[in-house]
Protein backbone atom coordinates (compact mmCIF):
# COMPACT_ATOMS: atom_id res chain seq x y z
CA UNK A 1 0.00 0.00 0.00
CA UNK A 2 2.72 2.30 0.47
CA UNK A 3 3.55 2.77 -2.67
CA UNK A 4 0.72 4.58 -3.83
CA UNK A 5 0.10 7.08 -0.99
CA UNK A 6 3.78 7.34 -0.43
CA UNK A 7 4.30 9.54 -3.91
CA UNK A 8 3.70 13.16 -3.49
CA UNK A 9 1.25 13.03 -6.18
CA UNK A 10 -1.18 10.94 -4.64
CA UNK A 11 -0.60 12.59 -1.50
CA UNK A 12 -1.82 15.67 -3.14
CA UNK A 13 -4.66 13.94 -4.96
CA UNK A 14 -6.30 13.16 -1.90
CA UNK A 15 -5.74 16.44 -0.28
CA UNK A 16 -7.50 18.30 -3.16
CA UNK A 17 -10.28 15.65 -3.66
CA UNK A 18 -10.93 15.65 0.06
CA UNK A 19 -11.38 19.44 -0.21
CA UNK A 20 -13.55 19.60 -3.21
CA UNK A 21 -16.01 16.86 -1.97
CA UNK A 22 -16.27 18.63 1.40
CA UNK A 23 -17.09 21.94 -0.61
CA UNK A 24 -19.93 19.66 -2.71
CA UNK A 25 -21.26 18.09 0.34
CA UNK A 26 -22.02 21.40 2.14
CA UNK A 27 -24.26 22.50 -0.66
CA UNK A 28 -26.96 20.16 1.67
CA UNK A 29 -26.63 22.01 4.65
CA UNK A 30 -26.65 25.21 2.48
CA UNK A 31 -29.90 24.13 1.07
CA UNK A 32 -31.61 23.15 4.27
CA UNK A 33 -30.50 26.85 5.51
CA UNK A 34 -32.33 28.00 2.60
CA UNK A 35 -35.62 25.49 3.05
CA UNK A 36 -36.04 26.57 6.25
CA UNK A 37 -35.12 30.68 5.61
CA UNK A 38 -37.65 30.87 3.11
CA UNK A 39 -40.12 28.32 4.30
CA UNK A 40 -40.23 26.09 1.14
CA UNK A 41 -39.85 22.33 1.58
CA UNK A 42 -40.55 19.17 -0.58
CA UNK A 43 -41.77 17.38 2.09
CA UNK A 44 -44.85 17.64 3.63
CA UNK A 45 -42.98 15.57 7.12
CA UNK A 46 -40.39 18.43 7.16
CA UNK A 47 -42.89 21.71 7.41
CA UNK A 48 -43.31 20.89 11.27
CA UNK A 49 -42.46 25.28 11.61
CA UNK A 50 -46.01 25.16 10.54
CA UNK A 51 -49.05 25.30 13.32
CA UNK A 52 -52.53 24.64 11.18
CA UNK A 53 -51.85 21.68 8.27
CA UNK A 54 -52.88 24.68 5.91
CA UNK A 55 -50.15 26.82 6.47
CA UNK A 56 -47.74 23.67 6.32
CA UNK A 57 -49.43 23.17 3.14
CA UNK A 58 -48.34 26.62 2.04
CA UNK A 59 -45.11 25.48 2.54
CA UNK A 60 -44.62 22.93 0.04
CA UNK A 61 -43.73 25.33 -2.75
CA UNK A 62 -40.79 25.97 -5.04
CA UNK A 63 -38.51 28.63 -3.68
CA UNK A 64 -36.12 30.45 -6.35
CA UNK A 65 -33.37 30.87 -3.57
CA UNK A 66 -33.51 27.34 -3.00
CA UNK A 67 -33.58 26.10 -6.53
CA UNK A 68 -30.71 28.23 -6.99
CA UNK A 69 -29.09 26.66 -4.70
CA UNK A 70 -29.95 22.96 -5.61
CA UNK A 71 -28.81 23.94 -9.29
CA UNK A 72 -25.21 24.75 -8.36
CA UNK A 73 -25.08 21.41 -6.20
CA UNK A 74 -26.16 19.42 -9.62
CA UNK A 75 -23.40 21.36 -11.20
CA UNK A 76 -21.20 19.94 -8.65
CA UNK A 77 -22.58 16.54 -8.68
CA UNK A 78 -22.14 16.84 -12.74
CA UNK A 79 -18.12 18.63 -12.54
CA UNK A 80 -16.69 17.52 -9.30
CA UNK A 81 -17.17 13.52 -9.56
CA UNK A 82 -15.85 13.38 -12.76
CA UNK A 83 -12.95 15.35 -11.72
CA UNK A 84 -12.37 12.83 -9.00
CA UNK A 85 -12.56 9.68 -11.26
CA UNK A 86 -9.98 11.22 -13.69
CA UNK A 87 -7.90 12.91 -11.50
CA UNK A 88 -7.31 9.08 -9.80
CA UNK A 89 -6.22 7.74 -12.86
CA UNK A 90 -4.42 10.26 -13.73
CA UNK A 91 -2.17 10.17 -10.54
CA UNK A 92 -1.69 7.07 -10.88
CA UNK A 93 -0.35 7.58 -14.70
CA UNK A 94 2.42 9.23 -12.47
CA UNK A 95 2.16 12.95 -13.84
CA UNK A 96 5.02 15.10 -12.45
CA UNK A 97 4.25 16.71 -9.35
CA UNK A 98 4.01 20.51 -10.27
CA UNK A 99 1.90 20.00 -13.03
CA UNK A 100 -0.46 17.54 -11.31
CA UNK A 101 -0.63 20.84 -8.59
CA UNK A 102 -1.40 22.50 -11.22
CA UNK A 103 -4.19 20.61 -12.51
CA UNK A 104 -5.41 20.05 -8.65
CA UNK A 105 -4.98 23.60 -7.27
CA UNK A 106 -7.15 25.77 -11.08
CA UNK A 107 -9.81 23.09 -10.23
CA UNK A 108 -10.49 23.28 -7.13
CA UNK A 109 -10.08 26.95 -7.01
CA UNK A 110 -12.23 27.34 -10.24
CA UNK A 111 -15.17 24.94 -8.54
CA UNK A 112 -15.37 27.64 -5.31
CA UNK A 113 -15.27 30.89 -7.85
CA UNK A 114 -18.07 28.95 -9.35
CA UNK A 115 -20.34 28.17 -6.38
CA UNK A 116 -19.82 32.14 -4.77
CA UNK A 117 -20.68 33.70 -8.39
CA UNK A 118 -23.53 30.73 -8.83
CA UNK A 119 -25.47 31.11 -5.32
CA UNK A 120 -24.90 34.60 -5.22
CA UNK A 121 -25.95 35.40 -8.79
CA UNK A 122 -22.94 37.48 -9.87
CA UNK A 123 -23.41 38.92 -13.77
CA UNK A 124 -22.13 36.23 -16.13
CA UNK A 125 -19.69 35.47 -18.14
CA UNK A 126 -18.23 34.93 -14.43
CA UNK A 127 -19.81 31.24 -14.16
CA UNK A 128 -19.93 30.15 -17.28
CA UNK A 129 -15.86 30.68 -17.30
CA UNK A 130 -15.06 29.12 -13.98
CA UNK A 131 -17.46 25.94 -15.62
CA UNK A 132 -15.42 26.05 -18.71
CA UNK A 133 -12.17 26.04 -16.76
CA UNK A 134 -13.12 23.35 -14.33
CA UNK A 135 -13.92 21.23 -17.86
CA UNK A 136 -11.04 22.35 -19.82
CA UNK A 137 -8.87 20.90 -16.34
CA UNK A 138 -10.62 17.29 -16.77
CA UNK A 139 -9.98 17.14 -20.46
CA UNK A 140 -6.29 17.59 -20.13
CA UNK A 141 -5.70 14.85 -17.04
CA UNK A 142 -8.56 12.85 -19.38
CA UNK A 143 -6.03 13.53 -22.96
CA UNK A 144 -2.50 12.40 -20.52
CA UNK A 145 -4.53 8.96 -19.24
CA UNK A 146 -6.04 8.07 -23.12
CA UNK A 147 -2.16 8.80 -24.30
CA UNK A 148 -0.54 7.13 -21.52
CA UNK A 149 -2.42 3.98 -21.14
CA UNK A 150 -4.94 3.29 -24.08
CA UNK A 151 -6.13 -0.77 -23.66
CA UNK A 152 -9.36 -0.65 -26.41
CA UNK B 1 -1.82 -5.26 -6.96
CA UNK B 2 -1.46 -7.69 -4.08
CA UNK B 3 -0.65 -5.16 -2.09
CA UNK B 4 -3.96 -3.36 -1.82
CA UNK B 5 -6.34 -5.90 -1.98
CA UNK B 6 -4.40 -8.07 0.43
CA UNK B 7 -5.18 -5.95 2.99
CA UNK B 8 -8.51 -6.50 5.27
CA UNK B 9 -9.36 -2.49 5.21
CA UNK B 10 -9.36 -2.50 1.69
CA UNK B 11 -11.42 -5.74 1.57
CA UNK B 12 -14.01 -4.09 4.06
CA UNK B 13 -14.36 -0.88 1.99
CA UNK B 14 -15.15 -3.19 -1.34
CA UNK B 15 -17.76 -4.97 0.88
CA UNK B 16 -19.47 -1.74 1.97
CA UNK B 17 -19.10 0.41 -0.90
CA UNK B 18 -20.36 -2.25 -3.40
CA UNK B 19 -23.32 -2.85 -1.25
CA UNK B 20 -24.44 0.87 -0.78
CA UNK B 21 -23.96 1.23 -4.24
CA UNK B 22 -26.52 -1.30 -5.05
CA UNK B 23 -28.93 0.00 -2.84
CA UNK B 24 -28.62 3.45 -4.70
CA UNK B 25 -29.21 1.54 -8.07
CA UNK B 26 -31.89 -0.05 -6.93
CA UNK B 27 -33.74 3.47 -6.85
CA UNK B 28 -34.09 3.66 -10.65
CA UNK B 29 -35.91 0.34 -10.97
CA UNK B 30 -38.28 1.81 -7.55
CA UNK B 31 -38.90 5.05 -9.65
CA UNK B 32 -39.86 2.42 -12.45
CA UNK B 33 -42.38 0.74 -10.35
CA UNK B 34 -43.80 3.94 -8.88
CA UNK B 35 -44.10 5.36 -12.29
CA UNK B 36 -45.98 2.31 -14.23
CA UNK B 37 -48.27 1.89 -11.34
CA UNK B 38 -48.77 5.94 -11.04
CA UNK B 39 -49.19 6.06 -14.85
CA UNK B 40 -47.01 9.50 -14.63
CA UNK B 41 -44.22 9.54 -16.79
CA UNK B 42 -41.67 11.67 -18.12
CA UNK B 43 -41.13 10.68 -21.95
CA UNK B 44 -43.61 10.29 -24.38
CA UNK B 45 -42.26 7.55 -25.94
CA UNK B 46 -42.76 5.45 -22.14
CA UNK B 47 -46.18 6.07 -22.44
CA UNK B 48 -46.96 2.62 -24.68
CA UNK B 49 -49.75 1.99 -22.03
CA UNK B 50 -52.34 4.05 -23.20
CA UNK B 51 -54.27 3.35 -25.91
CA UNK B 52 -55.35 6.66 -27.43
CA UNK B 53 -53.02 9.68 -27.73
CA UNK B 54 -54.92 11.91 -25.52
CA UNK B 55 -54.73 8.98 -22.36
CA UNK B 56 -51.25 8.76 -23.32
CA UNK B 57 -50.85 12.49 -22.91
CA UNK B 58 -52.71 12.82 -19.37
CA UNK B 59 -49.48 10.27 -18.59
CA UNK B 60 -47.29 12.67 -18.89
CA UNK B 61 -47.31 14.03 -15.72
CA UNK B 62 -45.56 14.55 -12.15
CA UNK B 63 -46.39 12.37 -9.32
CA UNK B 64 -45.95 12.72 -5.84
CA UNK B 65 -44.91 9.10 -4.94
CA UNK B 66 -42.47 9.24 -7.92
CA UNK B 67 -40.68 12.32 -7.26
CA UNK B 68 -40.79 11.31 -3.42
CA UNK B 69 -38.24 8.46 -4.50
CA UNK B 70 -36.84 10.42 -7.26
CA UNK B 71 -35.68 13.20 -4.09
CA UNK B 72 -34.09 10.12 -2.44
CA UNK B 73 -32.69 8.87 -5.27
CA UNK B 74 -30.98 12.46 -5.57
CA UNK B 75 -29.93 12.40 -1.61
CA UNK B 76 -28.11 8.93 -2.36
CA UNK B 77 -26.50 10.55 -5.39
CA UNK B 78 -25.11 13.30 -2.81
CA UNK B 79 -23.86 11.22 0.07
CA UNK B 80 -23.45 7.73 -1.19
CA UNK B 81 -20.85 9.28 -3.96
CA UNK B 82 -18.81 11.31 -1.57
CA UNK B 83 -18.59 8.38 1.10
CA UNK B 84 -17.33 6.14 -1.57
CA UNK B 85 -14.84 8.57 -2.84
CA UNK B 86 -13.31 9.72 0.54
CA UNK B 87 -13.73 6.52 1.56
CA UNK B 88 -11.37 4.79 -0.81
CA UNK B 89 -8.74 7.57 -0.08
CA UNK B 90 -9.56 7.31 3.74
CA UNK B 91 -8.88 3.55 2.90
CA UNK B 92 -5.46 4.00 1.54
CA UNK B 93 -4.56 6.30 4.41
CA UNK B 94 -3.99 2.37 6.80
CA UNK B 95 -6.87 3.19 9.66
CA UNK B 96 -7.14 0.26 11.73
CA UNK B 97 -9.22 -2.44 10.45
CA UNK B 98 -11.86 -1.88 13.43
CA UNK B 99 -11.81 1.66 13.33
CA UNK B 100 -12.64 1.51 9.75
CA UNK B 101 -15.47 -1.00 9.90
CA UNK B 102 -17.34 1.25 12.63
CA UNK B 103 -17.59 3.68 10.16
CA UNK B 104 -18.39 2.11 6.96
CA UNK B 105 -20.93 -0.31 8.98
CA UNK B 106 -22.76 2.88 10.12
CA UNK B 107 -22.70 5.10 7.20
CA UNK B 108 -24.35 1.98 4.98
CA UNK B 109 -26.73 1.66 7.69
CA UNK B 110 -27.87 5.04 8.22
CA UNK B 111 -28.35 5.12 4.28
CA UNK B 112 -30.68 2.21 4.50
CA UNK B 113 -32.61 3.74 7.59
CA UNK B 114 -32.65 6.70 5.28
CA UNK B 115 -34.00 4.87 2.28
CA UNK B 116 -37.05 3.46 4.02
CA UNK B 117 -37.96 6.66 6.47
CA UNK B 118 -37.98 8.83 3.07
CA UNK B 119 -39.94 6.28 1.45
CA UNK B 120 -42.42 5.80 3.25
CA UNK B 121 -42.43 9.19 4.64
CA UNK B 122 -42.15 8.05 8.54
CA UNK B 123 -42.53 11.26 10.61
CA UNK B 124 -39.23 13.50 11.52
CA UNK B 125 -36.45 14.01 12.81
CA UNK B 126 -35.43 10.45 11.72
CA UNK B 127 -34.80 11.16 7.89
CA UNK B 128 -33.03 14.40 9.23
CA UNK B 129 -30.88 12.44 11.83
CA UNK B 130 -30.34 9.11 9.39
CA UNK B 131 -29.28 12.18 6.62
CA UNK B 132 -26.99 13.86 9.47
CA UNK B 133 -25.39 10.73 10.54
CA UNK B 134 -24.13 9.75 7.27
CA UNK B 135 -22.71 13.14 6.73
CA UNK B 136 -20.42 12.86 10.08
CA UNK B 137 -19.28 9.73 9.31
CA UNK B 138 -17.82 11.26 5.99
CA UNK B 139 -16.25 14.41 7.71
CA UNK B 140 -14.57 12.08 10.01
CA UNK B 141 -13.02 10.15 7.56
CA UNK B 142 -11.76 13.23 5.94
CA UNK B 143 -10.60 14.64 8.41
CA UNK B 144 -8.40 11.66 9.30
CA UNK B 145 -7.74 12.20 5.31
CA UNK B 146 -6.70 15.52 5.77
CA UNK B 147 -4.32 14.98 8.94
CA UNK B 148 -2.61 12.21 7.31
CA UNK B 149 -1.40 13.36 3.87
CA UNK B 150 -2.20 16.69 3.58
CA UNK B 151 -0.10 18.42 0.97
CA UNK B 152 -1.45 21.61 -0.88
CA UNK C 1 2.82 2.30 -8.32
CA UNK C 2 3.85 0.17 -11.44
CA UNK C 3 1.92 -2.55 -9.34
CA UNK C 4 -1.33 -1.55 -10.34
CA UNK C 5 -1.43 0.40 -13.88
CA UNK C 6 0.90 -2.42 -15.30
CA UNK C 7 -1.58 -4.27 -15.62
CA UNK C 8 -3.61 -4.76 -18.49
CA UNK C 9 -6.87 -5.25 -16.92
CA UNK C 10 -6.26 -1.46 -14.80
CA UNK C 11 -5.20 0.06 -18.28
CA UNK C 12 -8.45 -1.07 -20.20
CA UNK C 13 -10.45 0.11 -17.15
CA UNK C 14 -9.02 3.64 -16.88
CA UNK C 15 -9.22 3.88 -20.67
CA UNK C 16 -13.14 3.03 -20.80
CA UNK C 17 -13.60 4.79 -17.79
CA UNK C 18 -12.46 7.39 -18.78
CA UNK C 19 -14.28 8.01 -21.82
CA UNK C 20 -17.43 6.77 -21.12
CA UNK C 21 -16.97 9.38 -18.36
CA UNK C 22 -16.14 11.89 -20.88
CA UNK C 23 -19.61 11.67 -22.56
CA UNK C 24 -20.96 12.02 -19.93
CA UNK C 25 -19.65 15.22 -18.90
CA UNK C 26 -20.37 16.52 -22.77
CA UNK C 27 -24.03 16.48 -21.79
CA UNK C 28 -23.47 19.71 -19.92
CA UNK C 29 -22.03 21.71 -23.07
CA UNK C 30 -24.90 19.57 -24.62
CA UNK C 31 -27.53 21.27 -22.35
CA UNK C 32 -26.10 24.89 -22.71
CA UNK C 33 -26.62 24.35 -26.74
CA UNK C 34 -30.06 23.36 -26.50
CA UNK C 35 -31.04 26.35 -23.46
CA UNK C 36 -29.39 29.11 -26.20
CA UNK C 37 -30.99 27.26 -29.10
CA UNK C 38 -34.42 26.95 -27.54
CA UNK C 39 -33.99 30.25 -25.80
CA UNK C 40 -34.54 28.27 -22.43
CA UNK C 41 -32.88 29.43 -19.16
CA UNK C 42 -33.23 28.87 -15.58
CA UNK C 43 -30.96 31.58 -14.39
CA UNK C 44 -31.90 35.36 -15.12
CA UNK C 45 -28.39 36.49 -15.45
CA UNK C 46 -27.91 33.83 -18.89
CA UNK C 47 -30.67 35.76 -20.58
CA UNK C 48 -28.25 38.35 -21.57
CA UNK C 49 -29.68 37.51 -25.30
CA UNK C 50 -33.04 39.46 -24.41
CA UNK C 51 -32.81 43.14 -25.79
CA UNK C 52 -35.62 43.76 -22.79
CA UNK C 53 -36.36 43.44 -19.23
CA UNK C 54 -39.50 41.54 -20.73
CA UNK C 55 -37.71 39.47 -23.22
CA UNK C 56 -35.42 38.11 -20.51
CA UNK C 57 -37.98 37.31 -18.42
CA UNK C 58 -40.16 35.14 -20.72
CA UNK C 59 -36.59 33.49 -21.56
CA UNK C 60 -36.75 31.73 -17.88
CA UNK C 61 -38.65 29.02 -18.76
CA UNK C 62 -39.12 25.19 -19.03
CA UNK C 63 -38.47 23.54 -22.29
CA UNK C 64 -39.11 20.20 -23.08
CA UNK C 65 -35.62 19.84 -25.29
CA UNK C 66 -33.65 20.96 -22.71
CA UNK C 67 -35.39 18.62 -20.21
CA UNK C 68 -34.93 15.31 -22.51
CA UNK C 69 -31.03 16.13 -22.60
CA UNK C 70 -30.93 16.93 -18.69
CA UNK C 71 -33.41 13.61 -17.85
CA UNK C 72 -30.26 11.70 -19.92
CA UNK C 73 -27.44 13.21 -17.84
CA UNK C 74 -29.26 12.31 -14.73
CA UNK C 75 -29.60 8.51 -15.51
CA UNK C 76 -25.77 8.75 -16.80
CA UNK C 77 -25.26 9.98 -12.79
CA UNK C 78 -27.17 7.53 -11.74
CA UNK C 79 -25.21 4.95 -13.80
CA UNK C 80 -22.00 5.75 -15.03
CA UNK C 81 -20.66 6.71 -11.85
CA UNK C 82 -21.65 3.56 -10.27
CA UNK C 83 -19.78 1.64 -13.09
CA UNK C 84 -16.59 3.80 -12.58
CA UNK C 85 -16.93 2.79 -8.66
CA UNK C 86 -17.86 -1.29 -9.24
CA UNK C 87 -15.89 -1.20 -12.19
CA UNK C 88 -12.54 -0.33 -10.23
CA UNK C 89 -13.06 -2.42 -7.27
CA UNK C 90 -13.80 -5.28 -9.44
CA UNK C 91 -10.88 -4.21 -11.62
CA UNK C 92 -8.70 -5.10 -8.17
CA UNK C 93 -9.82 -7.98 -8.10
CA UNK C 94 -7.56 -9.21 -10.83
CA UNK C 95 -10.43 -10.19 -13.15
CA UNK C 96 -9.18 -12.11 -16.54
CA UNK C 97 -8.54 -9.49 -18.90
CA UNK C 98 -10.84 -11.00 -21.77
CA UNK C 99 -13.60 -11.04 -18.71
CA UNK C 100 -13.13 -7.29 -17.81
CA UNK C 101 -12.82 -6.26 -21.37
CA UNK C 102 -15.98 -8.05 -22.50
CA UNK C 103 -17.55 -6.11 -19.65
CA UNK C 104 -16.24 -2.71 -20.25
CA UNK C 105 -16.94 -2.75 -24.07
CA UNK C 106 -20.55 -3.74 -23.22
CA UNK C 107 -21.15 -0.89 -20.97
CA UNK C 108 -19.92 1.60 -22.42
CA UNK C 109 -21.42 0.66 -25.98
CA UNK C 110 -24.71 0.29 -24.27
CA UNK C 111 -24.33 4.12 -22.89
CA UNK C 112 -23.22 5.45 -25.93
CA UNK C 113 -26.74 3.84 -27.47
CA UNK C 114 -28.82 4.97 -24.47
CA UNK C 115 -27.75 8.61 -25.19
CA UNK C 116 -28.85 8.48 -28.71
CA UNK C 117 -31.66 6.81 -28.25
CA UNK C 118 -32.94 9.06 -25.55
CA UNK C 119 -31.94 12.59 -26.94
CA UNK C 120 -33.45 11.28 -30.21
CA UNK C 121 -36.43 10.05 -28.56
CA UNK C 122 -36.34 6.80 -30.65
CA UNK C 123 -39.11 4.55 -29.60
CA UNK C 124 -39.26 2.00 -27.04
CA UNK C 125 -38.15 -0.76 -25.99
CA UNK C 126 -34.76 0.81 -27.24
CA UNK C 127 -33.83 2.82 -24.39
CA UNK C 128 -34.94 0.40 -21.67
CA UNK C 129 -33.10 -2.53 -22.74
CA UNK C 130 -30.02 -0.40 -23.15
CA UNK C 131 -30.38 1.10 -19.52
CA UNK C 132 -31.05 -2.63 -18.51
CA UNK C 133 -27.86 -3.84 -20.25
CA UNK C 134 -25.66 -1.53 -18.07
CA UNK C 135 -27.37 -2.35 -15.06
CA UNK C 136 -26.73 -5.72 -15.09
CA UNK C 137 -23.31 -5.37 -16.42
CA UNK C 138 -22.28 -3.24 -12.87
CA UNK C 139 -24.68 -6.10 -11.46
CA UNK C 140 -21.98 -8.83 -12.85
CA UNK C 141 -19.50 -6.89 -11.52
CA UNK C 142 -20.48 -6.05 -8.13
CA UNK C 143 -21.23 -10.02 -8.02
CA UNK C 144 -17.27 -10.90 -8.26
CA UNK C 145 -16.57 -8.04 -6.04
CA UNK C 146 -19.17 -9.40 -3.60
CA UNK C 147 -17.70 -13.30 -3.59
CA UNK C 148 -13.97 -12.26 -3.91
CA UNK C 149 -13.33 -10.06 -1.16
CA UNK C 150 -15.99 -10.37 1.06
CA UNK C 151 -15.09 -8.95 4.81
CA UNK C 152 -18.40 -7.60 6.31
Amino acid sequence: MAHITDTEVFQAFSTYATIVILKMMLMGPLTGYFRVTRKAFANFEDTHMGKTIEEKKRMIRVNEDVERVRRCHQNDLENIIPFVVIGLLYTLTGPDLSTALLHFRLFVGSRFVHTVVYVMALPQPSRGLSWILGMVITFSMAYRILTTVLLL
